[in-house]
């Protein structure tokens, strides 16, 4: 488990692509109190909705920790944004990244750390060994947000769920399991960089033993039709345990992204599938709702859209962004 | 890959237990021509039927490369073992292991192979970073082991396969991927310890491009109803979109080793379920039969109980250490 010092000034570097700052608009979304400052160089034409300062002004305005808020191709900070990182630890600020590339590699940065005091944070180090998973069974509740895909907005819906659960008065932890999920929760395990044998025993120490009424809520990983992450998605499956799932799906993505030669099999199939895989591991799991991204569907047919999901499928269908997730919420209420 | 100067001598330490000397027993069954000696400490009782030497005796025997056959619980080298594969060093040999504790963060034995020449191999090593998997079909034939639970025979039966494959003139690879099969074969990826993310990506790897009428045979990981290890077994199967698979089980064996709340599910469900998920990534995937370990099966029934198998899955079942593997290999002549 990571811990960062808060309040957090978000670096972005001069990135052009908002979905290449996926990490920095979850902060700003799901953490506003916590992030005083963005900090861009002069080409970025990224925009998080909150006051744009340099580093020492950040400081000036309480920032502790500077949190890269991109993931540039490649997984590499480049040497510019480099610079603005020694600025930062040289200013006393302590920095997390959730890039390939570790802070703690960069010899520069280290010696600079040293020097300040500051913590250099790389959310996804996991070089600790975890157990492989026991399979005994723990206490409290946990609900695991599943995909047809990657980017369909399983850390979204586990957030938003963790939220009304909260709003709720309910006894509840958001675990995040990726590393944007880490950084906004301030705590996890990255789950797609633990050792393979181990990852159903990470998943395992990621919602530990709680409270019978306690509430987990996972963040889930990958999808279990897709060729390259299925075995991290079935990993975390296993080890979560989960009594309830909800399944994230982006209406109209027909195909897993960037694969063209799979298609995305039916809602009906991963309702089955997931449920059989995820039985192994507790045998009451039972579905709470679907999440369903409509930015691609027309506004008029949103309604009819939704209707047609609970017709059909006989659960709770809703779009978390535009409708909430209340009805979702009623059914956790009743395990 | 990894490649081992030959000969070997295999180091046993003073290991009492012959199920915690699997990889001695391995190298010594399946790479017979190539260890010259076994090498033990006083109080050892495990033998593998061939010479026991000291360690100037089985260099002067030839012996290039001392191969550590043990995993002591824990995965760690014990002091006194230390002392040995020291010796060894000093006296020029490469040390090769599997455990988890890596002979490269010894410094003692660092700085020994310094001076010497010595290579110390650890084959569980994967600091490298692999390709997340792309799920592109792949040229050339792929057949692969996969199990009801762990240590059940799916190394024994991939190489039985390999080794009448090779005796039959086919165009034929054992492709490794755990450490045992790594320190037989001379090469290989250790799928359980390569980073979740990758574990797809590694498995393509291991079976890349290769002539239409190649067979790569290819040694599976864990179970797919293993609790700890599923997401293991799932990122290889997807990974080595194999067009055969061989179901290995324990006759007789009713619950997942060391999980007695994990019953293990009937053959005809393995069938089915390994099917359906390998077809994610090759829709011709079928069984070219069964692998039955018959050791708890009294003599007098044991060829009932086969007939029993044939006659329920439709499909050739042999017990690969006393039947061989003709049935599976006619099998696959018709791919």
């Amino acid at each position: 488990m990571i811990t960062l010092e808060q309040p957090f000034a978000i670096y972005l570097g001069n990135v052009q692509n908002p979905l290449d700052a996926k990490t920095g608009f979850g902060l700003a979304q799901w953490r506003p109190a916590e992030c005083v400052a963005q900090i861009k160089r002069r080409t970025c034409s990224v925009d998080l909705g909150i006051p744009s300062m340099n580093i020492a002004q950040a400081q000036a305005a309480g920032a502790k920790t500077l949190i890269i808020g991109v993931a540039p191709s490649g997984g590499t900070l480049p040497h510019s944004w480099q610079e603005d990182v020694l600025t930062a630890i040289e200013a006393g600020l302590h920095v997390a990244s959730g890039l390939h590339q570790r802070l703690n590699q960069i010899p520069e940065l280290v010696k600079a750390a040293e020097r300040s005091g500051s913590h250099l944070i790389d959310v996804r180090d996991t070089d600790r060994i975890f157990n492989v998973a026991s399979g005994r069974k723990r206490s409290g509740k946990r609900i695991l947000t599943v995909g047809t895909d990657c980017c369909v907005g399983k850390k979204y819906s586990a957030l938003a769920i963790h939220r009304a659960l909260v709003e709720d008065g309910v006894n509840v932890d958001f675990r995040a399991s990726g590393q944007t999920g880490i950084l906004i929760n301030g705590a996890g395990i990255p789950i797609d960089a633990v050792i393979s044998d181990f990852i159903s025993g990470a998943a395992e120490e990621l919602s530990p033993d709680n409270d019978a009424d306690h509430w987990d809520v996972i963040e889930g990983q990958g999808a279990i039709y897709h060729p390259g992450y299925a075995a991290v998605t079935l990993g975390l499956l296993h080890g979560s345990q989960p009594d309830a799932l909800v399944l994230c799906h982006d209406h109209g993505r027909n195909e897993i992204d960037e694969y063209p030669d799979f298609p995305i099999p039916s809602i009906e199939d991963h309702l089955q599938h997931y449920l059989i895989l995820a039985r192994l591991t507790n045998k009451n799991v039972r579905w709470a709702g679907i999440c369903l991204n409509t930015s691609h569907v027309h506004p008029d047919d949103r309604q009819n859209v939704l209707d047609e999901y609970r017709r059909l499928y006989k659960m709770p269908c809703v779009d978390p962004l535009i409708d909430g997730v209340d009805d979702i919420i009623q059914q956790l209420h009743q395990y």
